[in-house]
């Protein structure tokens, strides 16, 4: 049976924000956040664009999600995002009190799950859905800005 | 010698932020960011007010510092702040690799120290100026929410 609508089709979409960031020569990570199926927020980093440590694509689809919603919490949503959450980013999901966060590729060293932060006991994690090319995304934005040098 | 600009100066700023946001009914938390004797950003919580999670004082306080600078980083500023950060804010101010971080009141549930969150290793702490009054805004705002339930 064909499901039109699984991790890998939600990840997708995080992927063409996380494709934005990068033509924008931001670090290429993107996010989407969807409810029954239906994306609710997106959005990519942009800590360059608008000079601010705090733009990460998840703040951003957290504030876009809860201005959608009408509230704070995100007990029933998804986030995807193509890069696993920092301390500043898997803090804001601990108080949004997500249902599920699935992310692509692992940050080994700034990621929240190195960092030790704590997301809401009842968020549910997935990991490593298209992995492969969310993570060559940011190898060849780092590889490129080394060349740029 | 009498030293106009010292902890409890700017801390009692933080604290006029936190009395502004109890009087719009959200959790008091206030905070400033100084750099060479001047206030260059303040904030006071707004999570109620914004239905965003993500709008804690010191979140406000880093994004207007940045752009009042025109940069990122905020080596040479310090925060006040009338409450110890949570997870989210440390991690923000991890980024932000500010100089110095000065907190009031301890936060034992959910504070950064406790969560075990990471500041940037050149970031300095300062704890427990105006620690009394603060604290005591807290308390009366949640035995004001809890007489209004």
């Amino acid at each position: 049976m064909i499901e039109p609508y699984d991790h890998e089709y939600f990840m997708r979409k995080a992927l063409q924000e996380a494709e934005a960031a990068f033509d924008r020569n931001e670090i290429p990570v993107g996010a989407v956040i969807v409810a029954q199926n239906r994306i609710i927020a997106k959005g990519h980093n942009l800590t360059e664009t608008l000079t601010d440590v705090t733009a990460h694509a998840e703040m951003q689809a957290i504030t876009a999600a809860s201005s959608f919603i009408g509230g704070k919490y995100l007990k029933d949503c998804t986030l995807y995002v193509t890069l696993e959450p920092c301390q500043m980013c898997a803090g804001a999901l601990y108080w949004s009190q997500i249902g599920t966060v699935v992310f692509a590729a692992s940050d080994v060293q700034r990621g929240y799950l190195a960092m030790g932060t704590q997301l809401h006991p009842k968020t549910k994690v997935i990991s490593g859905i298209l992995e492969e090319p969310c993570a060559t995304l940011m190898k060849e934005f780092f590889v490129r800005k080394r060349g740029l040098k």
